[in-house]
């Protein structure tokens, strides 16, 4: 039954505490399945967790993440912890953090927004609220709370 | 380092050598993530395979599939294979095995066809070749060879 088991990964990160159900839209920020990458990527979903009742695991291979990409999955999943693992040790441990601006992440909804003419302007969010999170376009003032649907 | 390790499961089903980016299809098809079922499912996305060269796997724990999703999943993932696992062993592997009519899997591409009208009738597809797989409505004869769009 060895198909069974996930063994654990050499280098890469592991992302733990994702709300329960949320994991397919972090492999979207992810940018996987992407089949130019050689990287295996494990997931685990609605798995029993102390702190959240229910959650979810992504596990990436070979992969540490980009402060952009910790911003979007902060969005998304504000309760995760990113573990970085290397030579199988986990060598930084943190929770995702929200910074006060968010900067190319999200398309604004309002079509008529700046950011969304043809010459596109990188778009920039300030964060308003927390817990849970709104932002608020830092060009036409827009406010979002729905994040899955506005992933750039 | 508790959360790298992905435990075998007790019962279920094991959905193994699922092609190379198409677990997220197959998990579509069982309708996961679904949060009303207390059901953990591990993906394995990219996995190094003998046969394959790579893969894709999915675990879903205390469920064993309807023929109908079986159906569904040998029409995406053609080189699949289904473990049932009762009390920790496998107690049933086969490959997927497309029949030779696929009925209310997929939904018509042909608006006009009879199958998706107000009172629809159950979609009904016969398998005209296979490897790859082309189907042809039973009602109006259209050929379909992309499933994935036409997932009922």
């Amino acid at each position: 039954m060895r198909e069974l088991k996930i063994t654990p990964i050499r280098n890469g990160t592991v992302i733990d505490h994702i709300g329960s159900g949320l994991a397919l839209e972090v492999l979207r920020i992810l940018g996987i399945p992407n089949r130019d990458r050689d990287t295996t990527v494990s997931v685990a979903l609605h798995v029993r967790s102390g702190k959240l009742g229910w959650k979810d695991i992504v596990k990436v291979e070979n992969v540490e993440l980009s402060a952009r990409t910790v911003n979007a999955i902060a969005l998304i999943a504000p309760t995760a912890t990113i573990s970085i693992i290397r030579d199988y040790r986990v060598r930084e441990k943190r929770t995702v953090d929200l910074p006060p601006r968010i900067v190319g992440v999200l398309r604004c909804p309002n079509p008529n927004c700046i950011s969304n003419q043809p010459e596109p302007l990188e778009s920039e969010f300030e964060v308003t609220e927390r817990r849970p999170t709104v932002l608020k376009c830092a060009f036409c003032e827009r406010r979002v709370d729905d994040f899955l649907r506005h992933l750039a």
